[in-house]
């Protein structure tokens, strides 16, 4: 029976229900620990076949992420035919659609879930969290007055962490811009992110 | 001569000196490319020395990452003796010390330059580019007035896409927030992001 149904599917269909089940697969585990005999497995599919579709396991793995990476740029375009301002809020929810349909696909395109090794992740993490909570310690125990720590507060940190992050590679790629400059706009972006999430708090 | 010299240094120091030049090693290849020999051949040792330091090209790998992560870690203590907002500013600096002085070893640490495979990483860039991209049109030639479309601004929308990412990356594995807050709070902190750009632009 389950012959049957799959023998009804057509070459590009049964590369995209493949390439579906790789999300799950590769979000669930480091890549190394992922083996063409398991993805064969839970395919229900044997080695041979799975190869005829996907000549390596990088090769599907390519597949994996650039098939997320098509659903993450359909999501955000911005339809013409709005104001730019309904545009882009439209864009936002379809980009959050995305985020909350795909949690795992979501941070395997970005790389965070899948393809990195864990240890090296975990190290990375551990940075990025020790700026976070350095930010959110330095604002919720140090300013005068203090900003309080709720949980908007500490999303907004978190965002800014990764907002530096890219503007300085984006810097270091392009330096078109002076590193006052870009210091000046970490320092701003910083505090009206922290001063949204106040505001949601506390809605006026 | 060069063996003299190798021969005052500690097994520490030796270690940091691999490590070192592990960064520039892994900054300049895919993980996959960096064998052994090229390794122990780069630092002019043999490669039993080299296994004697780092039993793996995965452990060499992670060595060379956490000295990275360290380095950034420490470049962004901020101080307790300065005034918060002091304390902050010279935070923010060390952490571009840290960016201009170690430029491939930040794009290491953040896993933009090594340990992610070059096929995935060019479809990752590809998304973040186009978002950055569509939104700069809609900024430029569809807002009105039209923000002006200069290096500051590039950057800006650059370093806002990271925020989107960190942002609901760190929602999708706490869900603290809603999804009205994260979405009032994404398009709250672009703009804020996109006005401090423009306002360096003329300065008042």
């Amino acid at each position: 029976m389950a012959t049957a149904k799959r023998s009804r599917l057509t070459v590009d269909e049964r590369r995209e229900q493949l390439v579906r089940l790789g999300v799950d697969i590769f979000s669930e585990r480091p890549y190394d620990e992922v083996s063409i005999d398991g993805i064969a497995a839970a395919a229900g599919i044997s080695k041979g076949l799975l190869y005829h579709y996907f000549p390596s396991k990088r090769d599907f793995y390519v597949a994996v992420v650039r098939h997320g990476a098509a659903q993450l740029e359909a999501a955000t375009v911005i339809d013409d035919a709005a104001s730019p301002e309904d545009g882009f809020v439209a864009g936002l929810d379809r980009y959050l659609d995305y985020v909350e349909e795909h949690d795992s696909g979501f941070a395997a395109v970005l790389g965070a879930g899948i393809g990195n090794d864990p240890a090296v992740r975990a190290i990375v993490d551990d940075v990025r969290r020790a700026m976070t909570d350095r930010i959110l310690d330095n604002l919720t125990r140090r300013v005068e007055p203090p900003v309080p720590d709720t949980p908007q507060v500490r999303v907004a940190v978190r965002g800014w962490v990764g907002f530096a992050e890219a503007a300085s590679l984006d810097w270091l790629e392009h330096r078109e811009v002076s590193r006052e400059q870009l210091r000046d706009l970490l320092a701003s972006t910083l505090v009206a992110a922290v001063t949204a999430a106040v505001g949601d708090v506390v809605p006026s």
